[in-house]
């Protein structure tokens, strides 16, 4: 143990907190004492946490949003209108698309978006398995909701010529959505607005 | 499973997270999705340092500075000048006067600082033990590197009314430390000069 250094399971904590978004060196320290202050419950909560959700959760089969039961509570739900697929990048956009409370359709999760430079082409994303869904038949208007970003248009309109010979109407959620910013960050009412004002591709 | 929640491992990571200081639920829900896609290793090595912390991570019996080996590498350090106890509030705190790399005393970490709002009382720190180890003398001065806070200011006061009838020299940092802020933000240097500049309570 260097003498100016935290002891190292202390360091280890704060090397493990640092490694995710947003968590700085300072802000990674002061989680780690914030631990060793906290109860051993509270310590033991948050670990149990962290393992049980990569045991537990999986992807849904059909439309690859996370889930613990396959199919998925919006795939298995009778009352949603299967017509209507909204594609979005991340499991976390379905959440921001329901929230709105404007959507009763079906979801479709890429799990990214188009990147040559990081090297995520079509294949690193649940492209085919969108095409297949579309080709069983009873999809009749497929909603583009990727980020509004150079990679999320490209990889809509990618989908777009792949989907139109298919015979399926493509829309895309309403400019309105401010260019660069994330999808996770908009408020309801933007989003509520994109999603009533989307325009065919 | 409510349709429009996340799944329960991963509603309940989210609310782990909120937990934790400085993480607001938008924060946290970016966490817990951070995680879904990160590596299992990367899940586990940090599951595994938040219940090894509290596994591992003992008190000093002397200085109650956190330690993984007991007596800590401070009370152990023979090259330390042991008739120099320097009194913070929170382990980190001792992290914090080391990086200044201008102290080569020991410490006594007390453990919080007193609150009667809070209901903290001298019985809640580590005083008693730090009025043991000077009366077991070898101790020639005290410093009071409490926050220049009101509750730290009232501890280092408190502490000084207690220590002097021992015939121990009582210090306290430098004033230049801005009042109302917080020890483990204050950059070195200004932690520096507080230090040089002690002066005699």
């Amino acid at each position: 143990m260097p003498e100016a250094g935290a002891p190292e399971p202390i360091a280890r904590l704060v090397q493990e907190f640092s490694k995710l978004p947003g968590i700085g060196p300072k802000s990674a320290q002061r989680l780690a004492y914030h631990v060793l202050r906290a109860s051993e419950d509270d310590a033991r909560a948050l670990a149990r946490a962290l393992t049980d959700v990569k045991e537990h959760v999986v992807l849904c089969d059909t439309c690859f949003n996370i889930t613990v039961h396959n199919p998925c509570a919006f795939c298995d739900d009778e009352q949603r209108d299967r017509s209507l697929v909204c594609v979005v990048e991340q499991p976390l956009d379905v959440l921001v698309v329901e929230r709105t409370g404007g959507y009763r359709g079906l979801y479709h999760v890429l799990h990214g978006s188009l990147n040559p430079i990081d090297g995520v082409g079509p294949e690193q994303l649940r492209v085919q398995e969108l095409l297949r869904r579309v080709e069983a038949g009873g999809v009749v208007e497929v909603i583009m909701a990727t980020n509004p970003s150079l990679e999320g248009e490209a990889t809509s309109m990618y989908l777009q010529r792949l989907l139109q010979p298919l015979g399926v109407k493509v829309t895309r959620l309403a400019r309105g959505l401010p260019s660069g910013a994330d999808l996770e960050y908009m408020d309801d009412l933007t989003l509520s607005r994109a999603l009533e004002g989307r325009q065919e591709l």
